[in-house]
């Protein structure tokens, strides 16, 4: 059994991280806690916190085509979910397990923490990330 | 200032509650902890607890075209997000101040809690609920 600990955060596409910040910090109220750019995704993300979880504004790159397209398409929106977990390669045995169709078969890891991804085929159309901090 | 307390819930669109139980609560692991039949919105949603928030399954009843609309396009996805508010009457009047646009201009009450929605073209794409408990 996965023991999820907590949703970590939900990503939202932006168009323009400065124009968003300004509605989810400074209207909404949610404290600014980091700003990143992570070259292997190619986006530039924003963290705000929300009692335990957090909002994850997320900016595409120049090379991200489809989180552009996304972008110009619909104006940006709900991108994906991500559930922290204890032990990441625990977790996706499980999924393989279940026949859960995975996009990352192994954790990816990136600065302070491994991710995984399920394709959305397998989430009822969620992009879904597994996060563990390291 | 608006003050959020935590991300109450994100909204997922499913086709089939059962099946995406059993996603969700039998190989995730996530407790159910409520299912209703909402008829003001036209759909049944099951509760699922991780941490201070909870993920909320969607299924359209039968005059729901939109969601339905959706579902048979994508086969589900993310459909919302839902922030806990202190004072929902007080969160509508700062966001009209800030000239947010608003699905509800005034709260919807139902059963052990109030509601408003934001328009998506306020809130980078993405339908954003208020929720206050009461």
């Amino acid at each position: 059994m996965i023991r999820v600990k907590s949703i970590h955060h939900i990503g939202i596409a932006v168009k323009d991280l400065q124009e968003s910040l300004h509605f989810w910090r400074d209207v909404i109220g949610l404290p600014l806690t980091m700003t990143e750019r992570v070259l292997s995704h190619q986006v530039e993300v924003a963290f705000l916190t929300s009692g335990e979880s957090n909002i994850e504004l997320l900016t595409p790159l120049e090379g991200n085509f489809p989180m552009r397209n996304f972008i110009t398409l619909k104006g940006g929106g709900l991108d994906h979910l991500c559930l922290e977990v204890d032990n990441l390669e625990e977790t996706i045995h499980e999924l393989k397990q279940n026949g859960i169709d995975l996009i990352d078969e192994t954790p990816k890891v990136l600065p302070g923490r491994k991710i995984a991804f399920v394709h959305p085929s397998s989430a009822d159309g969620v992009l879904l990330e597994f996060y563990e901090i390291t």
